[in-house]
């Protein structure tokens, strides 16, 4: 059994790395006698690297080369990952996976043609990192039905957040910073606009809820907006700012899923969750909540998870492990707007007494929050519950207030 | 494929309960067409229960059916689970265990002669109730060497610490409260005294390292001498106090392992980590720290669990799927006084500030803590870190000192 890995990046070189660091019991666990990498493929040069003959540009190479099983995908992005792993899959070759656009947005097809071929298909480093999360829910968590699933996914953006809640920064200064560490590349959009952790609550919700959920389906909000006027009405309120993505069972047939900034109160789990920490909550009929917690990204931790998938496929050469993973229907998904929520509320007026007894009067009892030098003409307050959309048009409706800040409060 | 359950206590009761609520799933998910309850094992007599054609005394008619193919064992303790369970594996039939005690003593044994006869003994609710954490280990992990693992694995003692500390109860009010709530027993010792969680540290130091680690093995220590003081030099020091149970690899052939009352800092994961509530914390040379966090008993939560391994069953019934797990040898766990550790120190002199003095002398850079009505003879402080052993007897030569508590502080 051997074992080809296409691209060479970060987690791709921790993948080699970590084979060969931890080959002997790796070999132990696959239960396999011989299990090595044969193949990286990658366009790029790499001089330095101990693993010269095995460097190869020529994908057809791995294709067409019987002796090997298990395709690793590290190269990101969907073009040409999915070309790639779709032949592979084709060739009878298992594929392992930390790519989380391609199993967001093809997903379903890639597991079904996986399935018809009998090979594995895959992806437990796709979301968390090096987070036990897949399996998990797929195996362990079986005898549940999952109510929902909310997590801190994305490290960047927990990063930056962190920054500005415990120093105080700016979500500027926090950006940079996170650039100079190497948390945020130098165009953050997919992670600051929320894109990234999209794509994992789409996987996630797929996977407890058995329908393919499309990023396209799912509402995006990033941290762009977030100022440190919201960071200190949050900890008046007694929790902190968290960009959380979450998934909702509904009813039989439909699920909510959203992912935004939001309130989370300081003593729930995702609270202490800092820097480029990972945390994902699953709520199940019998379990209650679970939470796990760990290092969402990086070179290792992401490392880690493709070769434990590797190991299993070299344990279950020719069976496809995964639980069933329907096609999207249409309306699965439900706006969020139509579902229940609290939202905070930051604005301005010209006379902020009028204006809260104002908001009183329409959205029923709200919370008022306060902070240090708050100007005479800001407002803050938390709402009751309410549909989304009937709360913010009774806000729109209110002509003295000006709202600049609107954040979902959540209950995890 | 038909199922026995043997013990129709409160673990047992779930299951049946848990396995009928979300029996659709169940069979879908383990790729069966026909999976279904058959026998109720249990001595005493269940007129009120709604599965009385299945409830049955004699263990027998299970050994003896060859439809049964998954016998769940839910009745605590070793006398008669073990011989059940040997029986059955001995017969062929596959086992699902939430026993800690029988998987502490007896899982060498037990998975040796599950096999040799090819079916599986699973024990996933044997350890964090329905947390996932041995699956999580063996597989979602295996890419890694793992260096250390830490858990709050017990919530009765759990509950009791988190009233002392967030409500100032006493050891003893707290121990009834607990009581009183269902989450101690009448006798309470296996909890309080450490035991239970030495059984579950047991069974994840044996998965994480390879060789069974039994019990007696293990210095346990308990909660019962942890006054309200240690509690408030906790706070003052920026912390609290857990029970901790830890086993860590020394070198190639020797762990260490302990269960005892632990200083750990407020911002640890395991610090938030209230009430009935258990997180374990897995230590590995890719992943870094992963943390798993939820309800480590109770009815539904453990039920989840088991159910989550009978499904597992269903679908791999001809080969057991755990990793390697050999035999004790002696001397591999190593005395925890021969290891590293920081020491927080509380006691009595009649001259504080003297004997402070020469602690400083003796023990080398100790960090003095002070509390609220500190009593003139009363002293507290922590320790630099140093060997156990010798830290404890420069300790005692201290002849001005009179020691009343000693906890450890942890750095997780």
């Amino acid at each position: 059994m051997r074992i080809a890995v296409m691209g060479y990046g970060i987690v791709g070189s921790g993948v080699v790395e970590l084979f060969e660091k931890n080959h002997e019991s790796i070999i132990s666990k696959s239960t396999q006698t011989e299990l090595d990498i044969k193949y990286i493929l990658d366009l790029r040069d790499f001089p330095e690297s101990p693993y010269g003959e095995k460097h190869i540009k020529d994908f057809n190479l791995i294709l067409n080369d019987p002796e090997i099983g298990i395709v690793v995908e590290t190269m990101g992005g969907l073009r040409p990952a999915f070309e790639y792993v779709s032949a592979c899959l084709g060739a009878g070759k298992s594929i392992v996976t930390s790519n989380k656009e391609l199993v967001a947005e093809k997903g379903y097809e890639l597991l079904k043609l996986a399935n018809e071929k009998n090979v594995n298909f895959l992806f437990e480093a796709s979301v968390g990192g090096g987070i036990p999360i897949i399996r998990p829910i797929t195996q362990c968590l079986a005898a549940n039905e999952i109510k929902e699933i909310a997590g801190i996914l994305n490290g960047t953006t927990n990063f930056i957040l962190t920054k500005m809640i415990t120093d105080k920064m700016s979500f500027e200064d926090a950006l940079k910073l996170a650039q100079d560490n190497g948390y945020a590349e130098k165009d953050p959009t997919a992670d600051v606009e929320g894109a990234d952790a999209c794509r994992k609550i789409c996987i996630l919700a797929t996977l407890c809820f058995g329908k393919h959920v499309y990023p396209g389906e799912v509402a995006t909000e990033g941290i762009t907006a977030i100022a440190s006027e919201d960071v200190e009405y949050a900890a008046s309120w007694g929790g902190v700012v968290k960009l959380i993505a979450t998934a909702k069972r509904v009813n039989e047939h439909r699920i909510s899923a959203i992912v935004s900034p939001a309130f989370v109160e300081s003593h729930s789990q995702f609270a202490g969750v800092d820097d480029v920490f990972n945390a994902i909550l699953v709520r199940g009929d019998a379990i209650g909540d679970v939470v796990f917690y760990g290092r969402g990204a990086g070179k290792m931790p992401t490392a880690s998870a493709v070769v434990a998938d590797v190991i299993d496929c070299a344990k279950h050469t020719v069976r496809n492990k995964m639980m069933g993973w329907s096609d999207s229907s249409p309306d699965y998904v439900v706006n969020h707007l139509d579902c229940e929520a609290v939202l905070y509320v930051r604005g301005f007026s010209k006379n902020v007494d009028l204006s809260l007894r104002e908001a009183e009067a329409v959205l029923g009892d709200i919370k008022v929050l306060y902070r240090k030098n708050q100007p005479e003409t800001e407002l803050a307050f938390i709402t009751s519950a309410g549909i989304e959309r009937e709360i913010r048009e009774k806000l729109l409706s209110i002509d003295s207030i000006v709202p600049v800040s609107i954040i979902r409060v959540t209950d995890y």
